[in-house]
């Protein structure tokens, strides 16, 4: 089959054809790519940011958002037959240590994950388990959804703490109205009553957030902290959800917070730097946040399903997957760039 | 009335005599004093840390650690009654505030901290309202339990937050084994099931820790982060509690923590300085810890009243103070130093 | 002023003149009452089910569902001014216990129940304290919303709850769309993603329901259990609330809940009567609401103001109130009766 | 192997020898049975209280508290290896539907549970899944915790849910000091700082309850709501835990329960039969309880290897299982019978 492969960092990666995937384990799932996301970590793998930290052996196939129709499962699948759409988790996980029985996948003691330290989706198929396939609805097509799987899943798992420890009335300020931002605004006006301040420096970025639910839109001009402030009485925020985490917005967003307010970390860059005596003299909380569990993926899918989600994607032929890299690096993608075998 | 005041900053403080206070509005209760706690914050008020913060005019009788028998009533109290053995929750707050209305109190947002920004209780009386005054069982006496009123308050609250969030055969470290950890340890131990591992420099301290139900103690060498890390697996620990704040206690207590834990700040004094990319990659949570509300005091004593939390003092008469502060300035005082009137 | 009171039971209401009342003590508030919502409870109080259980003293002011505008406030009173526009929680409440304390008021052990047994709001002004006055919003009318004070406030209450408890994709039964079940279905759309799928015998009703938000509606006529079944694969919904609670519904309620599910109990009459080996074997849990506290209060005032919550009004002059009674026995009242004075 | 059977419903077991179970499935565990616990259910099934409900062929291997050592393992096996010891989670679970992907095993849409409706543990060897074996410390003998695996692990999940409910003061009726009931005592003095009530009929019962560390104990003469009463302030208590169910212990223990308190199921055999109007105007709660989690599981032996929790227990060699049964039906055994092959 085809596959897109890294054959080397600080090199392009390469079309090559490689032996379709088998089921080789009874919880082996192989899946039809009908769309694999190209994310911005893409390219940092290529750049060899990743290089060091998974040891993963060259060559292998890239690509870790990923949909696509159940191709063939192993005898002890029983969540999914052949045909059935799907979407994959990120991650590959045991199911056995205490993490996985406690629901909490994301923080397996032996996960692999696909597109990072194994084989991905850039591909025809892709070789996962049973305990990482999510079925979606009928209404719902791969290539369109295949983002959601891993930028869109990280942004519902904030947003939905953020929802259980607000109220009706609560201000939420979401800084960063990229990507992240959109699923994280939508997600927040569709499970909970707070209300949600959209931050950004680019005004169309702004502007869009508002349209798609956001109830206050401010640019990042210098004076948005202060009109965060005025907007909640002074008080600041009840929650903070970072989507952004460099250039300043920690601090910034810090400033933002409320007595007894979270913040909800997910962008990263730069350092949280904040004196303790801050810290507990307001008694806030930093939050750190990775991408969801199966279950959380599950419910952004049904989010997803009842048109309460949506995602702008431009399509590409597998084939033109260097196409797809080089406009997202010169930021001409509208939305997500999403290869299509 | 006798009372030791705050005459000026860089200045000793003053035995004065000043009228006893009276009850003034329908919910002020007037407080014999049994007991003021000697803290250390009350140098650093003399040294003028707290001046600006503050604004508080002088002179004013210092004293946050408070504890006595009800001396007198306004007409709208139900809760306490004159001749009542009380420890007085340290804030003086509105009750009608939206935190106020969640049981909050250290929120409220017309909150009076007698001691700081109003009298306190280095003197006879003392006057506060309903709202903060606590009853104590028969079997304790105020001079005994005056110092949980505030530093007592604070463990308490810090390590009720850390039982919530623990399960049996889970690892709390505690760092620092001075006065706020050793009221912490005692409270994770009558509260909780999870397993208590004490760090401090001084192996005294550590001795101690273990002897009042830490159940492993770490003297502070250089191996500590190992030790902690093999004494879990390797994993880290799912709460760390840092009563310390300083000095590096930060950077190593994150170096403790497990995938997922829990930081409870409540030492202070370095800044919390951690790359964004650590905390989302692992998803730790740092969590700010102020003062305990009042239902928080009542609830320490109950386990005081139990027998489960106790703390050494060493009593000064009143008009000792200066001896007091000595004392605890030269590392003299065992325990808490409190002043009987 | 002129005041509807009770003068005896089974005896019509009086209007009568009496003196207005006057603040008394220092968190006092007198609110000129701009509207009073006609219950089925007052109904109920002049057949004297309430006599022996309140044991008050005749003649008094019934009207328990109030709004109005601060008329004057004793001293201690910070929260709110003359003139605002207020709506009443329906409880005074001391802030001094416990329950106070953890913010529960519904629980406070000194309560008073203005209607019920102090004088209520079919009235020019009522008396009541600081503690019980939530400002609203100006784009909101006292007469319009008063009838969220109690009812509404229950119904808040109620699906708050199970807004906590469940999560996208959720189904929550909703049994019984009239007053309570209306405002109900508004508010688990504005607050959570859960799928609302409402039960009620009367097909207007259901029909009606449906176009204020709820996602499923379901004609209660003798299908609807296993039209629930249907709609849940089988297996039941999450949460069940019940509003209406006689007749059989809670029997059939408990039909329709999935394992582990949650039934909130708000309308009485009936028994719920379930063998232990069901509550154990499914492992469901019965919850108890009643009114809802003062900051939910707030937040309800808060989603009325976005226009989140409506509620359909019927006004009369407080002259006419016998009308309203009379129209209310009759079912003749579209939405909710209110006395304007 | 030896295995005792059901061959037929009210018909003895009998012994018989059958074919060791071998490893199918690449999850598959084979353990060799250290201990098997007699219980109660065991003779319900010979009474054929099960037959319809399993509808499981005869002739099969009963017993459904079991723990021992790994004798072999599947291909995908990771946590346990040949020779650890192990105690049995009750059910054998599918780790894939969206229950056990939150952790929540005992409502898995896909469970067996062995001794049940597969072949269980009176037996020399027993087949289950590496989802069912929980490593036990070195300290702690199959026999000796068998009996934890079931009735055991019922008390722990519900005892620890009253846990996560209460805080240090309030006070936990529990009701029934029987095998459940003093596991249920020994975790609540481990895990919480509940005030922890114990009634019992037997007087001896509660003597030994007060020993192992029930901090009140009171025989069930008549006086004993009264007596639940005055030891809070006649509030009641805000836990009862009922491991009795039957002999109106509902309705005696709902007569304890202060408002807002919750009522904890366990027990079964009689009918909740409760006035809605009493749930709603208390707003009390009713919370069912199946057996614990297997995360639930490896807590209880945690504790347990700590020497917090403690059993007795009498044994028997299996081929003395009709012995161990007539003890039990006679009220002969102290403490829990285990069966040791």
């Amino acid at each position: 089959m085809k596959a897109v492969q890294v054959v080397g960092y600080h090199t392009k990666l390469q079309l090559t054809d490689i032996p379709e995937p088998t089921v080789e384990g009874p919880l082996d799932v192989v899946v039809r790519i009908g769309g694999a996301g190209v994310c911005r970590t893409d390219l940092h793998i290529l750049e060899g940011q990743w290089e060091e930290k998974t040891g993963v052996a060259l060559p292998y196939t890239i690509g870790h958002e990923n949909a696509g129709w159940v191709h063939a499962v192993g005898d002890a699948v029983t969540n999914v037959a052949v045909g059935d759409k799907v979407i994959l988790h990120p991650l590959i996980t045991c199911g056995l240590c205490r993490a996985c029985r406690f629901g909490d996948d994301v923080h397996c003691e032996n996960s692999q994950f696909p597109g990072i330290d194994v084989n991905g989706g850039y591909a025809e198929y892709l070789r996962t388990t049973a305990r990482s396939v999510v079925k979606i609805d009928d209404s719902l097509e791969p290539a369109d959804v295949a983002a959601l799987a891993d930028a869109g899943l990280t942004a519902y798992h904030a947003v939905a703490k953020a929802a259980k420890t607000t109220r009706p009335g609560d201000v939420c300020v979401v800084i960063g109205a990229g990507g992240l931002g959109h699923i994280g605004i939508q997600v927040l006006k569709a499970i909970s009553g707070v209300t949600v301040v959209v931050l950004d420096r680019n005004p169309a970025a702004v502007e869009l957030a508002v349209k798609i639910g956001a109830d206050h839109g401010i640019v990042a001009d210098g004076t948005h902290i202060q009109q965060v402030l005025d907007l909640t009485g002074g008080h600041g925020a009840e929650a903070v959800v970072d989507f952004v985490g460099e250039g300043g917005a920690t601090r910034e967003g810090i400033a933002m917070l409320r007595r007894a307010g979270n913040y909800y970390v997910v962008g990263y860059g730069e350092n949280i730097d904040v004196p303790t005596i801050d810290v507990i003299s307001t008694e806030i909380n930093f939050i750190g946040n990775l991408v969801g569990s199966y279950n959380d993926l599950q419910e952004l899918m049904t989010l997803a399903a009842q048109g309460k989600v949506t995602l702008h994607t431009t399509r590409y032929r597998l084939e033109d997957f260097q196409q797809a890299l080089d406009d997202l690096d010169a930021g001409r993608v509208r939305g997500r760039a999403i290869l299509v075998p």
